[in-house]
């Protein structure tokens, strides 16, 4: 299982985007929304990784309303996985709580889950079906 | 600049090691101990990046305080910098805040910095100064 990214939930991806790009030299390679998640996205490349800000499009959305009771920052990391409901499956069996059972499709246009912070240390995880190629 | 490792604030490093090992396929690369900043560490591969585990040693550490205030997840990213002294030079000239501007020797046994997380939209980022081949 690979890292895809790290994402930080911000209210203002672009602000955050161009200061990570300036400081720390990091391309930006994708702006896209999920209008579904209420998000805008904007991608950088780290070269081996992803590093993702999350902007929310609203007050009531999954991070509008984390960044509500939370301050902006770290919010998720993804790892791929080749078989998405072989994998569900086996978490499930293991007694993990997932935030979705039934995959939707992310930001990269690929089908995720997230599994619980209360299964994984306190830490969000999001699971990403690598394309078959 | 590269991603070196994602580092989770834990209170049980080896428990949460565990739990990635089991859930998620990750190797446990590395156990350490970095006493000068009072914390455990275990290093878990996940391939193209490495997710590390930090456990505070004691109450009055940077991790402990840090654990009193916060719930345990997600606490900063790392990535790898050729030149760690000209990039410290670089972020000052661009009026960015660090947590120490003097490398120290991190968990990896090479020269690191924190850039303060007010600077970077809340997150934690630690530069870290890739071996010389």
């Amino acid at each position: 299982m690979e890292l895809d990214h790290v994402n930080i939930a911000t209210l203002d991806a672009s602000a955050l985007a161009e200061i990570f790009s300036d400081l720390f030299g990091l391309e930006i390679v994708k702006r896209t929304e999920v209008a579904d998640q209420g998000v805008r996205v904007i991608k950088l490349s780290a070269g081996n990784a992803v590093i993702e800000m999350t902007e929310p499009t609203g007050a009531n959305t999954p991070v509008g309303r984390f960044l509500a009771k939370n301050r902006p920052g770290l919010h998720h990391v993804c790892f791929r996985v080749d078989d998405l409901r072989a994998t569900v499956a086996d978490l499930l069996a293991k007694g993990v709580t997932l935030v979705n059972e039934e995959p939707t499709i992310g930001a990269a246009g690929l089908p995720i889950v997230f599994v619980h912070p209360k299964s994984c240390g306190g830490v969000l995880v999001e699971l990403q079906e690598t394309p078959k190629t």
